[in-house]
């Protein structure tokens, strides 16, 4: 590591640790509703000209050793010559000095792992303890790392995929069913949340997926898809049922996710929601009954990402230093 | 190239050109000026424990290629511990897929040299033609590289360095003289000044380093080294004094600049700038009498730094393929 100040996707993957992920993201989410996080708004760019957007994120923790710069793009119109829609980099730079340590060009891997590892423990601590079937709504990257993080939590569930496109939902059922994955793909969205005692949602969907008479009592959902403003998943009267409505942050819910339109709408109270970051502290259950409808709006939070840079970096340099 | 997506400083003082520099940073001023930069507000963070602060900027030009996002840290305890004070990166993506594309580690030059080329172009712009002295207030890297690229542009000029602490004064002005620069150190701000033709002032003063009476009818002054809330160089009865005040962008002059802070306190109204793309692309003179005051806000342009960053990634390219 002394030299090697740029960190690829193959040095990253070398270093996956699913337990150690989810143990870090709890603790960056927690920290945060502790009021630990030093971080301006996002910041975002458009290029409308290539149907683009590039999000930032910078920010430090309280005390903590440093400092993250982190930039997401998306271009949606890639996969027509053959690209990637994500790409990226997380800048880190130390917090006491300002010097630049690293860049880890993850190319939005980070970013992806640490989203399904907070879905995860989201829907871990609020949907029923007999979570039969869960729902993942969605057939891109993030609606297969969702699955594989959820099937990591809830080994004895089984999966139904439902996507706008049913034949990219048979398409990531097959490819999950190769990596020992109990899923099948319904036919339809509306389907394959009937049939769920959890839904986990992962579209950049701009209104709601499906309606909340689809949704059974009892049923938790988890929505991650949503992370700007204009992006929507849920019908806002299944927000307005929800007995547990968590949010990773209260404002950026209110500018950015399902918990906003809502609001906006005037189905739910403003100071409604709860943080998640105590409901995964606390010692208490947050789901009274099973009828209860629980949600989990997470937009993602810089705090998660400091961990994610930090654990890498760290994991590499011991790395390094052993094989010397 | 094609591997290294990491450029050191190294390699970017082997491409160094100030010729180039100059032209490119001319251009990349008039560009903003007719309205072709896209870039959100400046990100700051501050780190109260270590008395640093981060900038962060990101943008791209309209019809571009790239989009750059910028980290400059300024930690103000580092000499203390041997380190710099400034250090940051540089991110380059494409802006036509997004898919990141190279980070230039560059130790804060390209902000240094961009800062310096753009106050170079203002002095010649706006200072009488028959300028002799010029007076570079502060001793620091931008009053060492102001000289350089003032003395390139006026290279029938003197120069007197005027700094807080005069031993610094006289440091650095021995330094400079061992480069050839014709260059002594005043015993004060106020006695540099007096002396001087075209003022630049280069520090990260937070009120005015001398008097408006101590400035000579007829001089020039340029002003770089404000650019956040709080910071100030300059006199506001100098700023109303002015027969020419050009901002290198008007939001951010009134935002950091000195514009900004003789605005705020009604020495000047907010509409009386003129933008410095104007005037560099502009035939005519602004300058009307040999004894007007006029004054050159610089704040740095986003665009700026997306040019130098295309600059040194082009002319890395062009190299690397020549030397195979």
């Amino acid at each position: 590591m002394q030299n090697a100040k740029v960190v690829g996707v193959e040095e990253l993957n070398g270093c996956f640790d699913r337990s150690a992920i989810s143990s870090l993201v709890r603790g960056a989410i927690i920290a945060h509703s502790r009021g630990q996080t030093v971080s301006p708004p996002m910041g975002e760019l458009h290029f409308n000209a290539h149907h683009g957007e590039c999000h930032l994120r910078c920010g430090y923790m309280l005390g903590g050793a440093r400092f993250v710069v982190k930039v997401v793009t998306g271009f949606y119109e890639n996969p027509k010559v053959g690209l990637p829609v994500n790409s990226g980099a997380l800048m880190v730079f130390s917090a006491t000095t300002g010097l630049f340590e690293s860049v880890l060009l993850d190319e939005g891997w980070l970013t992806v792992w640490r989203t399904a590892a907070a879905g995860s423990l989201a829907t871990v601590a609020l949907a029923r303890k007999d979570t039969k079937v869960i729902a993942i709504i969605g057939a891109g990257q993030q609606a297969e790392q969702q699955t594989f993080w959820h099937a990591a939590a809830f080994p004895d569930a089984e999966f139904v995929i439902g996507a706008r496109d049913p034949e990219k939902a048979i398409a990531l059922s097959k490819q999950l069913q190769q990596h020992g994955v109990r899923v099948r793909a319904e036919a339809s969205i509306q389907a394959a949340v009937r049939a769920a005692d959890a839904i986990i949602t992962t579209t950049p969907a701009t209104k709601a997926l499906f309606q909340s008479e689809d949704v059974r009592p009892g049923t938790h959902i988890t929505a991650v898809g949503a992370d700007s403003a204009g992006k929507q998943e849920l019908d806002p009267l299944l927000v307005a049922r929800a007995k547990v409505i968590a949010t990773d942050d209260h404002t950026q819910c209110i500018e950015r996710g399902e918990f906003g339109v809502a609001v906006r709408q005037g189905f739910v109270k403003e100071d409604c929601d709860t943080s998640l970051g105590d409901i995964l502290s606390s010692e208490s259950e947050f789901r009274t009954g099973s009828d209860d409808i629980t949600i989990a709006d997470l937009t993602g939070l810089v705090s998660e990402d400091i961990a994610m840079a930090s654990f890498f970096i760290d994991q590499l340099k011991t790395s390094s230093a052993t094989s010397q």
